[in-house]
């Protein structure tokens, strides 16, 4: 996925509506945690079998999908507004579990 | 970024470790939503314009990424265990998103 | 407020409708945490100034209200089925955070 | 519980501390999401049947009062800052619940 691409397209999205104002750090992670919410929401009452059995559930699995997208779109226009290059953060962070969690450790 | 490299990356890392049973949906949302916390927590005192200033503290931005990286890797474990194409579900909710909020409506 | 009247109906209201199932410690946490995210949500787009606003618009708060409501509810209920004294833990909490925070200290 | 006595408690807490500033509604808020999240961790990883035997673990019993209490604090910190009634808010809840879900409609 070309993150780039994905957050001029965004962006250009909030200056047409003249929502820039909103989009502080701040709020964007709020916003972020909330559509965290409703992924959650739909897994609340499900017990781990059930949240299995979503995958055979194409309206379960399209609403979750959609929730999903919501989160990565939230994370990539945070990302842009305080010029972090998201990519190069994960593999950070996959090194640095590599490092915290040593084959053999748990 | 190249989703499904990350997804078989973090799927063999999982297994190196056994950690294999933990990882179903529900949890992988809760999950999700703990790191997005963690981001949160970052945030929460600050006002609107320290929030900006984030982007000045490489401390403050490293930490920031770290959870970030940390909410993108969830958010593609739980994608690969529901087999939901993240790319595509981001690509429609903007087209969605572009129908739901049509120019001058707001 | 009597925590163990409410928790006594909320109890009956539950057996009442057959839900029993549903009410493990882990799913009532997840629940409690949707709430906590419709709160937030109230609040996401606003100003530090306008959240204060909040309390001249009876519509806004009787909905903050409602999410509070709801807050306190999953939370007494996972008291509930954990057997924690909710009050005694909060004294104590209120005890221990005079500790980690002396007078003069930050 | 008191809810007014605990509310002044804080209150002086706060004011000794010179933390007024920053307890806006949108910051407590995110406080209480951020505690929800800390309480929501402890049970993450469990299977339903472990999120039960919590009630045997005096160590995690304690950790999950803690948080429990966190919850509880802001919740009613956050009602003192709007003027809202949390206790005469439960009640309406639950009559508004009753109306909701009539007895045999699920």
């Amino acid at each position: 996925m070309d993150f780039s691409a994905v957050q001029n397209r965004q962006q250009a999205f909030i200056e047409e509506r003249g929502w820039q104002d909103f989009q502080t750090p701040k709020n964007l992670v709020m916003a972020l945690m909330v559509e965290s919410a409703e992924l959650q929401e739909i897994f609340q009452w499900l017990t781990p079998e059930e949240s299995w059995q979503v995958r055979d559930k194409p309206g379960v699995l399209e609403h979750v999908g959609e929730e999903a997208a919501d989160i990565l779109l939230y994370l990539l226009h945070l990302c842009r507004q305080l010029n972090i290059d998201l990519e190069q953060a994960v593999n950070d962070k996959m090194q640095k579990n590599a490092v915290k969690y040593p084959l053999g450790s748990s």
